[in-house]
């Protein structure tokens, strides 16, 4: 008999909420292409439509302000590549890309193409070594030579270590210059709170399956000023600036996701981060020279990403897999690949250090029991791991 | 009380079959990002490699050569400007595409891009009067200097009109000059025979929601020998060509919904093609003059595309929708625009002829009774379409 799993890791993906599975079943047996004349074409379109206003509400942007997209990935990939093109084309002297070192991939990985095959210069800007962006080094970088910056992209929280990013500070900078700023808010949306107006960013892409929506879909939040060049052409949906029969089942249930977990996010956060208090604590004095990355204050509330000395995270990780319980080494998306994590190497940790890290992330469906487990588990796994890495 | 809606447009949509539906529904409960390491990851990551290989079989093509997208959309332009994004790099006289003026705006809008952005030179091959490629123009365009044609792209069925084109023999001359074959399948699989490697072609692109399976999932097959330089760049998912987090509910529905339109195609295009003579012949019966566009046989089973002289397609669309009847004018993609079909337009239609045409295209749920609902309402419909443009 196998007891439950005891996942923490929702950074990678947490589950559906209940009622984002029921808006997303609900509607799968529906007809109607949103973008057809006749009744279940209008239908659908409304369905859209309003699915457009519950988000734009949750997050405090215009209606017009959300561009659907199939993920956090693909709005990554529109906002730095259609905006730089955009920019660029206003005024060829806007070849600049700042951004900071410790990035997703799917930020990271847009800009290196834009360096190789669109003529960017792209500068990743350093973080200290609580994974916190250094101000005064994009400040220098950018008062340097403004006219040639054609966007700001620094993610809202880091996926890895949970920094939260001083992006007030970011955006306040870069008006000054009138330089737009994109944000890779999918790790805050839910567990931050997060309003587009207020924070000043231009553009903020945000997820389903990181909020309790679906996968396959995601947002590019942009202001209406902002000019984006298309990535994908076709038949002009979404403003024309991203084409594709518009997924009408995930979008519904993606914005009930949206406005409940915006609903709840100050009591999750709460409830979560008591739980991670707990988890950080209790694995410290088990394993007393385990410790955390990251912010101690400034990061999200359901991350705890501890370092084990003397261990491989890989090993860990699969002996705790072994005795049900899920965590990551890093970013799901180049979990794959066994590299010293890019964002722990930015913090200034040498690359033992990169590699015997953990994360654990707790979500909407954590509870005690799971710290419990994890904690029980921790001592005689981390003896087993040392052991097998002295061997 | 309102009688049931008479589905008239699965070329713009198809409704979900049950086994898809119950596919998505089965998976939307599970968590686990399928490039996580651990036991949910992994769980995740074999529902997807089943998918592929499910599709694989159904396609007659390896595994590896399909590549999950959003959607057919995606799966175009990701062919296209990848395709000839590689060929270029690897000769830079490599600069022109081949395709036809009837392809569906994913395709066009595309190849716009790339001669208005990255130095393509397009050539829009003509279609005869039945809106088949003139085989004998793409030899003359090929001949006049093959070694400067980076790739040929030519859909297998017509969208609105419903002809089938002549991949075999595009195939065989793009061959003879080493050129690969790019063919948007989106309305054939599953309404003809499609077998990927007994056509020769090098990439083809599908999507779910045109057989019976989900929106936002679609996938581009292409052989393992292509070079396809990634339009989304991120964590690497899908051979590194397509970055972003793997839609698994999606994705199983998907495969669901590709094996059993494959399995059940032969007949399912015997019984709709019946249904689809039955409606042409009682429509002219009751209208005289009305007249169907495209090949009479080389053509979709589905499809049956109506000219009604002296009639607006807007009219008579909103007529039919208002008794329940629901079809197209043309494209769902560009149905908000009033246009006249490009398609029409290039088999040599005038203006006003590509504007009194009504397409009608019948899938998996449609019955006799659907049928017999257009006959008896046609005759008032274009009666009173006539009288409100004669006013």
């Amino acid at each position: 008999m196998s007891s439950p799993t005891v996942y923490l890791d929702h950074a990678a993906t947490t589950p559906m909420v209940p009622a984002a599975v029921e808006a997303m079943t609900a509607h799968l047996r529906e007809v109607g292409n949103p973008s057809s004349l006749h009744a279940s074409g209008r239908h659908a379109r409304r369905v859209v439509e309003e699915s457009r206003e519950t988000i734009a509400q949750a997050l405090g942007c215009r209606p017009g302000e959300v561009v659907f997209t199939s993920g956090g990935t693909e709005a990554d990939n529109l906002a730095l590549k259609g905006i730089y093109w955009s920019r660029r084309a206003a005024d060829p002297r806007r070849t600049r890309v700042l951004s900071t070192a410790i990035e997703h991939h799917a930020v990271l990985d847009p800009l290196h193409w834009l360096t190789t095959d669109e003529g960017a210069h792209v500068e990743l800007l350093p973080v200290d070594e609580r994974g916190r962006l250094d101000l005064a080094a994009l400040r220098a970088t950018v008062e340097r030579e403004p006219e040639s910056v054609a966007l700001v992209s620094v993610m809202w929280a880091n996926n890895e270590v949970g920094t939260l990013q001083p992006i007030g500070e970011v955006v306040e900078l870069a008006a000054s210059y009138g330089i737009p700023v994109h944000t890779d808010a999918v790790q805050a949306v839910g567990a931050v709170a997060v309003d587009f107006a207020t924070s000043g960013v231009d553009a903020l892409t945000l997820t389903g399956h990181k909020v309790g929506g679906p996968f396959g879909v995601g947002a590019l939040v942009v202001r209406r000023e902002v000019d984006v060049t298309a990535l994908v052409h076709g038949g002009g949906q979404e403003r024309d600036i991203r084409s594709g029969t518009i997924d009408t089942p995930a979008i519904a249930s993606f914005a009930t996701a949206v406005e409940l977990a915006v609903k709840h996010q100050a009591e999750h956060a709460t409830r979560v981060a008591a739980l991670r208090d707990d988890l950080v604590r209790r694995v410290i004095e088990v394993v007393p020279d385990a410790h955390l990355h990251g912010h101690p204050e400034l990061r999200l509330p359901g991350n705890a990403h501890l370092g084990f000395p003397g261990c491989e995270g890989d090993s860990l990780l699969m002996l705790l897999d072994a005795r049900g319980i899920e965590c990551s080494t890093g970013s799901a998306c180049s979990a794959g690949v066994p590299q010293p994590s890019h964002v722990l190497l930015a913090m200034g940790c040498d690359e033992d250090q990169a590699r015997h890290s953990l994360r654990f992330s707790l979500g909407h469906t954590s509870t005690q029991s799971d710290v419990d487990a994890l904690v029980e588990a921790i001592g005689p796994v981390v003896e087993r791991a040392r052991a097998a890495r002295a061997r």
